[in-house]
């Protein structure tokens, strides 16, 4: 019983995902789903994004968190369009709840629609929200161990940004052995490291985002 | 129809988590349930704590996963008993779980009993196991507005561990704004600052279960 409850309410969201994944496709806009523990650096990277490529390309924001809008609150300073969901107790985004937060974007001038989801490295894989991929951070100081303690989210993610850097000569972090445990669960996770502190290795990031906004859009244009 | 599935879950959780207790009282068992984020170190803070503490008092370890015995077999190396719950995919622990688990310990050999919850800050604090207190750390790298952003866990924890205080000199995080918003969300938070790394304030650590565990075997010498 509570088996076939929990089928059905991944079942309901998987159908309202696919409607905003239409949406998105009709608009020609790239959804990156932005997942990680809690202050792995997800709100960082997306500022130093936004600044990166807000000249180039039309960007909107969704943040979500379980409370307060402290989040959208850094978002909204660099001027661009953004959404804060308060999820109240949910530990994770769905379908339903994007839906609900486009009404409040721009969405047909968007090129780029980031969704920052609840800090958990479990429950958001679970939910799709329509995204064309799912992307996550896992920091330094967390540990190597964390791919194969926490696999879905690894199987799930088509790139793994290792943040924080610039703190492993402090700490007792393996990052080689954090690569491997990584590609352990998903051999076709692509995966860079970077600092949001010193800004080592965005420049990665922002052309793989780059490539995927390009190929997205390329349609509309 | 869904909200009454989850309070009818958690009902039956409380029932079982009720259980659990009066059974640990039945046989005078201090038991504390260890939350946090994934890779705050609540692994370290127990190999920390069996160490200093077990000439003293008979340890017992539940650790929870989704997958892997990483943990368990961390802890084995200290000579005490263990026992692993690998969950799957859940994202918590839960009564039942631990119910099922206290038949592979010497239960009533013990004074303490750690729950090592999955590394999670939000869904844990809503599934009580029978323990007499939660715990939960948050470490420094973890940022300091996590109390506000994540509450829950702060508001059911009995004391608060910041960890990680050696890296204070290499990140930004203000401990006394980490500190401020931990007790706004629950002004009865003790809060202890600690590094696991160079052993800085495990004393008071010690110090706070050591009497715990000393009020609650009192009734069985």
């Amino acid at each position: 019983m509570e088996v076939k409850v929990v089928r059905n309410l991944l079942e309901a969201n998987e159908r309202i995902a696919q409607e905003n994944k239409e949406m998105f496709a009709n608009e020609g806009i790239y959804v990156v789903n932005l997942m990680s523990a809690p202050g792995a650096g997800k709100t960082s990277l997306i500022e130093k994004t936004v600044e990166a490529l807000k000249d180039r390309w039309q960007i909107g924001i969704i943040e979500g968190d379980i409370a307060t809008a402290i989040d959208a609150e850094r978002i909204m300073s660099h001027g661009i369009p953004v959404v804060q969901i308060n999820t109240g107790s949910a530990c994770h985004l769905d379908g339903n709840m994007i839906r609900d937060a486009l009404g409040e974007i721009p969405l047909s001038s968007l090129d780029l629609l980031i969704v920052e989801n609840v800090g958990n490295l479990v429950c958001p894989a679970e939910f799709n929200v329509g995204e064309d991929d799912k992307a996550m951070i896992l920091s330094t100081p967390e540990g190597s161990d964390k791919p194969v303690k926490y696999p879905l989210m690894f199987q799930e993610s088509s790139v793994l940004v290792i943040n924080k850097i610039d703190l492993l000569p402090y700490i007792d972090c393996d990052i080689n052995a954090m690569k491997n445990n990584a590609k352990k669960v998903n051999p076709k996770l692509e995966i860079l490291e970077i600092s949001c502190k010193t800004e080592e290795g965005l420049d990665k990031w922002f052309a793989w985002l780059n490539k995927k906004i390009e190929q997205k859009t390329a349609q509309k244009r």
